[in-house]
Formats: structure tokens, C-alpha cells, sequence
């Protein structure tokens, strides 16, 4: 049976401590959500601020493959008409087609929190839900504090989801909002309004307060529930919302529903990773099927076990998600996903020789030191490269010397001097710069502009950092993203030390030498 | 109604990536669980190595309250008598009054992977605990994958329960083994279970590899099991256990079982943060009742609603648990959750005073620099002290000077030369580090130590680094989040600049001011 999946990781998961997204991460997010096949994707509430609008208006044009994009708001405000409402007009201007649009189901929240009639709070509910309905906008109804408020006061909750109903909503989502429900609550209570509504969409939206939020999603949907609300990585408020990785592998591959194309349920592990990236947040590595732990088994019985008969301690087949099996201490790689994506770059390398090997295990021995080539393909080409002796360094740095220091003199705090041989000829160049890595980046591209014209249109667009053993304080090793563009294209490298100048100087270089190798093809 | 808490973080929540405990970290975590009031705690594998034995020795004089240290091992091997089998001996070495054993009870485990005969492994389950029990043990029998085998051959499963518990047995454990096993099916198998035993103790072990440990311990809670297994903080391999303090509160606070003893719930939060620091990690901030941000309120609306009506966005109160409700400050912050954040400390603040909307207007420019104070409570705190005039700076700084070199002199590829002044009296101290914040934080520390020897009781725990607007690549803004701690506390603090250096600087100057601060109170 096919379940709706209804994203809301760039909504309710922006509300989540450290969560921030520029414009650009947000389109990346929805173009990952899209291309993963996700029914829904919740992109912000247009009415919160100028620029949410306005990244309503920019996404307008976007060509999408499957995902709808809904735009977030709330009833009409009281005391006043849906024409007059700003948060109407501005789900109206956001141009979606579907907008949801919470609205107060428990009783106490009417009288004390918004100090509404109850009658008064049920008509801001249907006349909002039918203005935007009238205006061809398909309407999904969040009912807050659904849970708590039929628990409260059981007919008031149900005349609530009523009035968005007779109004003419698309769905009916029961909302626990404070994330506090057991699983047979969820059950009990989703399964009498799919009864008193049959035939309409009922969806489920949880929180993670008492870590049941994924099992509260399941038991809702056994009871009728027909869309499941969360976000990807489970990002959002207190404890985040459901973690929607983990509630469609489980669904998917335990329960035979159809949560996504099965086409694409190999790309979830991708997706996930893709995601956490944009965010820069690390997925934790215990993290149900996505986490880089979650199929990793510690030498000995349990490795044993697992190969004698893998559902040994294996719920499921890990590449099934496109996760990997992993042995902590006797770590066997996956060589035909490393083969699969060198085989383009290198035509004539072996899938079965010897230097196939020798890469499979530079690839473990960096992992260790905390590489991550997932993002950076470019550092991985160049790494082979250099295995296979078919690197040719662009040049060879002498030596540098960065100097960073406070008061800054004329307002830049960093200086860098750098000194390369390229061909037999020397070179030194220096820069001050906004930092270090801005005064060594000036400065080598400034060293390198008399042998390499073609420098010039490579730009770095992208710059991020992400502490890998952050109790180490400030000894910790840190390993530097960045990406470069030409007019045609992009690429990213990859630099790990436990000093930040180095693991950028790093990646730096991998940049530069990636630009010149293409640009000699 | 009382039930048995199990705890193994010493033991299946070592099997954890990244978990190792001293003998030293082990006692910690035994009288942190004693003192909660646990019931029992599985210490180790006697048997696994000389060590662990005499761990087993040395805590053998150990004075607990409540708790009962449980020794683990396995059923005896094939071929050999109870008598000869070290395993046994070991347990019997190990000098506790409880102990537990895993044995198969899944078919295909028992054929494939033991190569045992189906009535081989009954004898071995029921010659162990006969054995165990003739020697005045109390025996905790885990039937391993037993999940799986009833679904496979419920009458082996059964079986196997039954060889035990004729054996006299005390407890039967339940196992989830692979952790895929959902909320229903906990609740389905366990019921024929404790159906087929009555009165015999029934006990649930879950990992979480579908993120559903907590919601499985729960369901098979409501069909009789009476002891649940897992560990504190869902430490263990893959994606771990069934995390307890979760487990716990939900059981305690919203379905009325006595997990531990009432008076000392308050003390949850507590002993997961000592056992947290004891096993060195940090505590997921979104973690359910735990976290940092379990009860942490972002969006203006939310944090207007928990004022006017708690349960609105908490489904507890924190402090039931000794958690505390948190305001995130962020540009979306209203006025109350402002004043509410700071009136703790600064009683004579008026909400309604100049002060409080310099307060407001500074936040939000600082917003626009790309501060977020969120998580760096201390950095805020010492922000509205400098508005009020009431700030003391502990230092002056004259200058800096950051030295980061290739090729390392030493193997150190920085050096940092700073200059202070502290009550008229001037100070040059000089360091090397990993890098360049490195060589700053422990030169700061030389040239302040004199001033200030408190400064020796604090630590840096943690250094995050977040690049703000990424696409200015190299000369991006960057923020960096300090976490220091002392004996009792820890605080984090904030800096923004386009220079890492300098943003590294401005968060650590703020985390020794802090400390001084508070040192001086």
C-alpha cells in the first residue's frame, strides 16, 4: 500500500538547535528529498519574514520530479476576516499548490493560550481552511496538540478536525506536539478518527520527547494513517520529529509498504549523508540504518555470527539502503562500489588486480585518520592517481609561513608567505587576507599565475569545516571541505589535520592540481 | 507496580564504538547506578580475560544500596561437562549472587552456527543453569535471537525458555538480538511468554537498530515482562541498546511503575551526565529527558506558549527529572523568553526597562554577525553584563602573534606569542600546539596562570567550528563554540569573525572571563 511521505526538515527541522539553512542548502535539500521521491516537501512558512517569501517566489520555477512543495502558515487570526489575514494572503502569494495550516485542537489551549470561544476558534478553522480551499489551494489541516487535547476533551479534538473536513481539507494531521504519546496511544487514537473519516487522508505528526516518535508513526499508521510528517535526520525542536530515514526503511522493508519508488530505496544512506552535509551536522554514527555504525560489528563472535548467517545481528541487508556491512577491526570494503565510481576515470584499471587492492586499503588506512571522500571526489581521483604513479604534482611548495596577528594591521589580521618551485623556477608570493586560509589561498594562486594562466577562472565557492573528535578541544582534528568551480564545472577536496591551516592547505592544493589535470585533458 | 532495572552499560554497552571504561570509570558508573537505585548491574565477562576477573575481585567488598552486580557469561560449551567448562567456573570465580547467560534458542543458530543438535543445546541450557543454580546462583537465562526464533520455530523457542526454567532459573530474558523487532511484536511474544510462565520473572533486552528499543521494552512491559534490560544511555554495538534513563521516565512518570525510588528521579539528569563524562562522550543535545535540549524552546510562538501553558511544548516537567526548561535566544526570541533566560541572573533587571530593549536590539544585531547565542548561554550572560556596566575584564591583551609554518619545526607547525596585561602588571607568555588555536589556548593559559592559578581547574571539552556563509569559500565568516568545564560545571561560549583565528580568540577569552566570573561569586 502506498504511504505519503511529507517531509519537514527545512520547517519544523530548521527549528532544531544549530539548524540553519542558507537559500542554497535549501534547494539542495529539496532537490536530494525530490530525487530520493519523497511526496511532500515543506519548505517554510512565507509569512515568517521577507526572505522566506522570497525563496518561495525563487523556487517557483523549479522543475521537480515527484515532490510537491508546501508552503506553512497558520488559521486566520481572530477578530478578523481570511481576506484580511496576512498569513492567508501570504500562503496564497507563496504560489504552491498544497499549504498546510495549524489550527488549535485541545480545548485548554483555545481558552488559555489564544483566549479564543471554542465556536470562535472552530470557525477560524473551517472559514480558513475553505478560503484557501475556494482559492484551489488543497488544504492540509494541522491539528496541534491533537493527542493531549483528545485525551483533554475528546469531542471538542474530533469537532476540530471536523470543521477543516466539511471545510473541504485535503488531510487531517494529528499533531503531537509536545512528543510525549505512547505507541498505543497513537494507535488507539489515530484509529478512531480514521473511522469517524473514512475515505479521508489522515496523517501522522510526531515528536521524539519520550523517543517513541518513530514507533508512535507506526502504530498510527497500522491504524489508518495514510501520510507520515517528520524530517529526514529526525532534525527539530527538543528532540527532534520523527525521523523519517528510519520510519520508511522500517515501513518499507518490514511492512511492505511503498514509502518511496523501491527503485530509490537504495539511495536512502546517499540521501541522508547529502543531507547532513548541507546542514553540517554530523549523523550520529549509532543512528538507525544511516548511521555510519549501524551494520558495524566488533571482531570476534558477533563477525563470526554475521558471516555463518548474517541475520545474526543484521535486522535487514544494509546495501538494501545502500549502507555497508562493516567489521570494526577487520574492515572489508565494499571494492565494487570503490570500482563502480573509479571505473570511469581510470578505463583500463582491474577490478580483481593488485592495485585495486592496494587502493581498497589506502582508502581504509585515511578513513582511520578521518578522511571522508563521499563529498570530495577529486581529493579520491587524485588519490589514485598518486597510487597508480600517474600523478604529476603541479608544483612543489618550498615552504610557507603564515602569520596571523592582533591589532591588525590595516585591518587585515593575516599575512602569508609562500615559496614554490615549478619547472626548476622559484617563486615567492605573499597576501594578507579576512584570515589565514583567505591570506595562503591569495597567495598561492598568486605564485602559481605566472606558470598556470588558466588559474584565474577557478574560483573556490565553498569552504566548510567540521571538527571530527570535538572533546579534544582545541587539539582536535579537523577536516576541511572545499569546493571549486570553473565556468563548467565544480568539484570538491577534502584536507584532515589537527591544524585547521594544514587540513586547508590541503584541500587547497588537491583544488588546484584537480584544475590543472582536467584542464590538460 | 515494581520493576527490575537491568543495567549493562559495563557490559553490552561497552561493545560500543568509542566505549572503553577503566577499572576506575567502572566503579564510577557502579555507585552512580547504585546511588539512582537500579537494580542490577551486569559488570563484565569474568571469563573474556584475566582483567575483567579481577575487576569481579576487586569490587567483590564494594558496599551498594540497592544494587546487585550481575557477572555475565554463556551457557556451556558442546562436549564438556558443567564442571570442566571455564566459562562456568569463571562465573562461579566471579563471586556474585547473580548471574546471566545467553543461550540459543533460535533454530538456525543452534544448527548453523553452533552446529549443535536441537536436544544438544536444550541439555546445555538446562545443565548450565542447574548447575549455576545448585551453587547458590541466582540465574538470569537470555535466550539470544529469541525474537526471530518464535517467529521462526516458536515451539524451539519455547523450548528453550522451558529447559530453563525447569533448571530453576530466576529471571527469563527475552532478546531482541539484531534489534528489528516492532512495538507489536514485542507486545505478541512476550504476552505467550509470560502466558506460558506465570509468575516466573520476565525480562526484555532490545537494541535499536530500528530505532524502536524503547517503544519494544514498553510494549513487552505491558505483557508482564517485569525486568527491562539496557543500557543507561543506550550505549552498545551498532545502534545500541534500549536506552534506560528514556526508558525509565517514560515508565515512572506517565504509566505509574516503580523503576526506581520515587525521591530519586529528580536525580536522572545527573547521573547520565556523570556517566556521560565517566565514559568520556557526549550526550546527544536532542537525546529525550537528558539532553541538553530535551526541554529547549526555539521559535518565538513555542516559548510564548510554554509560558502561558507548560505541558503546551513539554510533556513533563524538566525539573521532575532534574532537567531544566531552556529559552534558545535566536533573532526569532520574543522579549519574555529573553528576560526569562536572564532574570536567574540579573534579579533587578526590569522586563519593561531601557535596558531590556538595548538587551533585544543588540541580540539582533548580533544576529546579523552571525552570533547565536543558543548554545553559548555564558557568551550572553557576559554580553549583558558589558550593556549593563557592570563587566570586568580579568585581562587586557596588548598583542598577539600566530606563527603556522610548513615544514613543522619539531613537528609542530605553530607557535603563538601573546602579551597581556593584568592590574598594571605586563605578561608575555609563548606556546607550540597541534595548531594555531591550540598554541593560543595554551599560551593564554601560561600568561594568565600566575594571575589566576583557578584557571588550572578548567578544561576545554569541546570545539565546534561552523562556516557561516560558505559560498565566500575562504573569506566566509566562521563561528566557533567553546564548551569549558570545571569540577562542577561546564558552560560554552561564542566568536564570529572572518578569521578562524580570531573568532577561536573572541570564544575562548569569553570562557576564561566566565570562569573568573563565577569563581568569584
Amino acid at each position: 500500500m502506498k504511504l505519503q511521505i511529507f517531509d519537514s526538515t527545512l520547517r519544523d527541522g530548521a527549528q532544531g538547535a544549530n539548524i540553519s539553512f542558507s537559500v542554497d542548502d535549501k534547494i539542495k535539500v529539496i532537490e536530494t528529498l525530490d530525487r530520493l521521491g519523497v511526496d511532500f516537501i515543506e519548505a517554510g512558512n512565507p509569512f515568517s519574514n521577507p526572505a522566506e517569501m522570497q525563496f518561495f517566489q525563487r523556487i517557483r520555477g523549479m522543475k521537480l520530479n515527484r515532490s510537491k512543495i508546501v508552503a506553512f502558515g497558520s488559521t486566520r487570526r481572530k477578530g478578523v476576516t481570511p481576506e484580511e489575514d496576512g498569513n492567508l494572503k501570504s500562503l496564497l502569494a507563496a504560489g504552491t499548490e498544497y499549504v498546510a495550516i495549524f489550527g488549535k485542537s485541545h480545548i485548554r489551549h483555545v481558552t488559555d493560550v489564544i483566549k479564543a470561544t471554542p465556536d470562535e476558534n472552530l470557525a477560524m478553522i473551517g472559514e480558513s481552511v475553505r478560503f484557501l480551499s475556494s482559492q484551489g489551494k488543497k488544504v492540509i489541516f494541522d491539528a496541534e496538540h491533537f493527542f493531549d487535547g483528545f485525551k483533554t476533551d475528546e469531542a471538542y479534538a474530533m469537532r476540530a478536525l471536523q470543521s477543516a473536513f466539511e471545510a473541504g481539507a485535503y488531510c487531517l494531521c494529528l499533531c503531537d506536539t509536545n512528543g510525549g504519546i505512547f505507541p498505543d496511544e497513537a494507535y488507539a487514537i489515530t484509529k478512531k478518527v480514521t473511522e469517524t473519516f473514512p475515505g479521508t487522508i489522515v496523517a501522522i505528526h510526531c515528536h521524539n520527547d519520550g523517543g517513541l516518535a518513530v514507533a508512535d508513526s507506526i502504530e498510527a499508521v497500522k491504524a489508518g494513517a495514510r501520510q507520515v510528517q517528520g524530517t529526514f535526520l529526525g532534525f527539530g525542536e527538543r528532540c527532534g520529529n520523527a525521523n523519517l530515514s528510519t520510519v520508511i526503511c522500517n515501513l518499507q522493508l518490514k511492512r511492505g509498504y511503498e514509502c518511496i519508488p523501491a527503485e530509490n530505496l537504495k539511495d536512502v544512506y546517499e540521501s541522508a549523508m547529502a543531507i547532513a552535509e548541507t546542514a553540517n551536522v554530523a549523523i550520529p554514527e549509532n543512528q538507525p540504518y544511516v548511521g555510519m555504525n549501524a551494520f558495524a560489528h566488533k571482531a570476534g563472535m558477533h563477525a563470526d555470527g554475521v558471516l555463518k548467517y548474517s541475520s545474526s545481528f543484521e535486522h535487514i541487508d544494509p546495501e538494501a539502503i545502500g549502507n555497508k556491512r562493516k567489521f570494526l577491526l577487520s574492515e572489508i570494503s565494499g571494492k565494487s562500489a570503490i570500482y563502480d565510481k573509479l571505473k570511469n576515470y581510470f578505463p583500463s584499471l582491474d577490478k580483481n588486480g593488485k592495485e585495486m587492492g592496494a587502493i581498497v586499503n589506502e582508502l581504509k588506512e585515511r578513513s582511520l585518520q578521518g578522511y571522508s571522500y563521499e563529498a570530495a571526489e577529486a581529493s579520491f581521483v587524485l588519490l589514485v592517481e598518486k597510487l597508480l604513479g600517474k600523478y604529476n604534482s603541479s608544483f612543489d611548495l618550498i615552504n610557507y609561513k603564515i602569520i596571523n596577528e592582533q591589532p591588525a594591521i590595516e585591518g587585515k589580521v593575516a599575512s602569508a608567505i609562500i615559496k614554490i618551485r615549478v619547472n626548476g623556477v622559484t617563486k615567492i608570493s605573499a597576501s594578507d587576507g579576512e584570515g589565514p586560509v583567505h591570506a595562503m589561498d591569495l597567495a598561492l594562486r598568486s605564485a602559481l599565475a605566472d606558470f598556470y594562466p588558466e588559474i584565474a577562472n577557478v574560483s573556490l565557492t565553498d569552504f566548510k569545516v567540521r571538527v571530527l573528535d570535538s572533546d579534544k578541544a582545541t587539539a582536535a582534528k579537523v577536516r576541511v571541505l572545499i569546493t571549486s568551480a570553473n565556468s563548467s564545472d565544480s568539484w570538491t577536496t577534502v584536507g584532515v589535520s589537527e591544524d585547521v591551516i594544514e587540513a586547508s592547505w590541503l584541500a587547497l592544493v588537491d583544488s588546484i592540481d584537480y584544475a590543472l589535470m582536467r584542464a590538460k585533458r
